[in-house]
């Protein structure tokens, strides 16, 4: 069952020159995907309910009556991506689903299977889109007047996807359905490479957060333009791409500038903007907060905040039991392991507003993410739906 | 006639958010300009040609029984370049023969107005790339494999523009076509407004190129990898672009990084790949190539060449003959100011291939260019347009 769901998405997005995934939300691939997640669940009988912010809800019984036990990811990717981070939550959601019908379980609450929208931020710059919005943590104002790449809103990209951008907003009615949140994810390390078994629970997600830094110069001709007299906002770019690692290294954090815009962007034009957007993150959030002052005041630029998110432990009681039911499903002699990561995730943005949440990670080579090369063996994806199938059981017996 | 013309193609590729202008080669836009160059010929009875590399000619005469004056430019632009670069010498070179019609004058030779094709190289990276192709500077198949942003190559753009991609190459019909050659530009830097004038003339182009320096790392997820496991190659792109400025002093020449391209390109990924063009001039040949040898060793990127145009000293017989008829024509009290100058023409190809070519420059008050900012009076450009058509008449006598 998760092969065949595997196969049928596996090619959606992805770019034949690189192997790369490109899921931007809302794009045409994106429809293509969210139409097979609600074909996915209508096929088990599923309720599919689209909310306000466009994230998708698959329900096995009535959350209204009672809150349920939540588990999914994203289809989105991050551009030329990898194949598991999101998918993998999604398919081993339907996967552990059916596991659990054809061993005759009747869930005891209701259960239901989440594929939340934009979680990368790779078109609009803000990551967890869906779970931000549901939960108030992002103005849908603000939302609205992000752009893209090609100046496009977010508010007409909506439109175009016939979602109507004026429901954007928090939605308490559909928090309220989630008594708990379970996500299945690739790590995005090798913790589990290093602990020798192929699933493993978080504990906290480092604080993380975004800045755009706009350099301002004076475009002009590259060729005809003296050194003197140049105001080439690409020289204090590279200073603070220098001083942002020096940064890093002494504040114990990570600290990464991996999107650009540069405008005009001629080979033959001296700049005369350069836009850079600044990930950092770390275990310490006032090291955070810190760098990121002092990288600001360094580098001239105007600085503006596009997200910020102060770290999350997840619950230690739902963390806890499921790292005992998931060493036991997977026979390891001890509970199985409990690491922290520096990704974040919609099951993030829910335990930051009050939802218990969890994650499960399944085990990836390389540790490689955010790339091609991003990787889990099959036989450990399916490891990873019998534990999330046994770790729903057991949610759903109380 | 001067300012109805330039009415009518101001507003076409103009991004109205910026004022800066988007005419790609071949592009929707690129199609409109041409289409309107061939009606602006034909209300002339004009014989309008397109020769096999998609550069316009449009002849009074027949060039073929005798090679005849030719004046004009281009109508692409640079990415949110300015209005003048280009348009003003085709719009001129109209205006110029209106002047001379309206006055009775009837050529001696063939009269010709050229539109050249792709000479900003916006889109696929290779300036001058109608001149480059007629003369047999560049190879035809280096040309059709050039890949412009979207992956598109040159050979797929021109098929979807209707041009047959197999007709590219050396075309020396055409070129015998051309006994001379006038390129009226808007001056890109101050040497005019410092004499005083408004119009001047070309003795040399300096000696520039076009480098892509190619950084590889390895792309992997911004939050989760730690700073000793990365390889970012933004690291040393950021060094090789202070190394380039601080080379460019020591060699009294100009090195910019006007374009680049991060891929993945996401805030949240370590850049797998950072493609980053130089462009290099300098009075001094040697010292220019020495530093591109210098910094390509220095940043440990793969570094191509994408185009290298030696110094070209404009006839110097053709160059102070103009320089005396446009000091007449203006009723300045000497000849027209002579000036050297950085940037890469169409001129400059013909001239390297042995066309006795010639330019005429027409001031700009900030000296600013490729950029929205590029600017000059209208005063100066009717003044440009009077010693343009003094100019065809006396090369066109005799």
């Amino acid at each position: 069952m998760f092969d065949e769901m595997w196969g049928a998405i596996e090619r959606l997005g992805r770019d034949g020159r690189t192997g790369g995934y490109l899921r931007d939300a809302w794009s045409p691939v994106d429809l293509e995907l969210r139409e097979w997640f609600r074909q996915e669940a209508a096929r088990r009988g599923l309720d599919v309910r689209q909310d306000r912010n466009g994230n998708l809800w698959a329900w096995w019984g009535d959350p209204s009556a009672r809150p349920g036990v939540v588990t999914g990811s994203h289809l989105d990717s991050v551009r030329q991506g990898g194949a598991f981070d999101g998918p993998l939550g999604v398919v081993s959601a339907f996967a552990a689903l059916d596991a659990l019908t054809a061993k005759g379980f009747e869930p005891g609450r209701p259960l239901g299977i989440a594929c939340f929208t934009d979680e990368e931020g790779a078109r609009f710059g803000v990551p967890c889109m869906g779970s931000r919005l549901l939960t108030g943590a992002l103005d849908p104002d603000r939302a609205r007047g992000l752009t893209d790449d090609e100046g496009d809103s977010m508010a007409e990209a909506l439109r175009r996807a016939g979602h109507d951008p004026a429901a954007l907003g928090r939605d308490p009615e559909t928090l309220g359905h989630i008594g708990a949140f379970v996500e299945l994810h690739v790590e995005q390390g090798r913790g589990l490479v290093h602990a020798g078994v192929p699933v493993g629970v978080a504990s906290a997600i480092w604080p993380h957060g975004r800045w755009r830094f706009d350099f301002r110069g004076q475009a002009n001709h590259a060729g005809t333009t003296r050194l003197a007299d140049r105001d080439d906002p690409m020289l204090p770019f590279a200073r603070t791409v220098l001083r942002a690692r020096e940064l890093a290294e002494r504040a114990g954090a990570v600290a990464t500038f991996g999107k650009l815009r540069v405008s005009p962007g001629n080979a033959n034009a001296v700049p005369g903007l350069v836009s850079a957007w600044l990930d950092a993150r770390g275990g310490d959030e006032a090291a955070v907060r810190a760098l990121v002052a002092e990288l600001g005041a360094f580098s001239g630029a105007e600085v503006s905040t596009e997200s910020w998110t102060p770290v999350v432990d997840f619950d230690a009681v739902l963390r806890d039991r499921l790292a005992a039911v998931v060493g036991t499903a997977l026979d390891h002699r001890a509970a199985a392991p409990v690491l922290e990561t520096g990704a974040g995730h919609d099951a993030g943005i829910l335990a930051a507003a009050g939802v218990p949440s969890a994650m499960v990670f399944v085990r990836n080579p390389t540790g490689i993410s955010h790339s091609p090369e991003e990787h889990a063996e099959a036989s450990d994806c399916h490891l990873g739906v019998t534990a999330l199938a046994a770790v729903l059981e057991d949610l759903c017996r109380s």
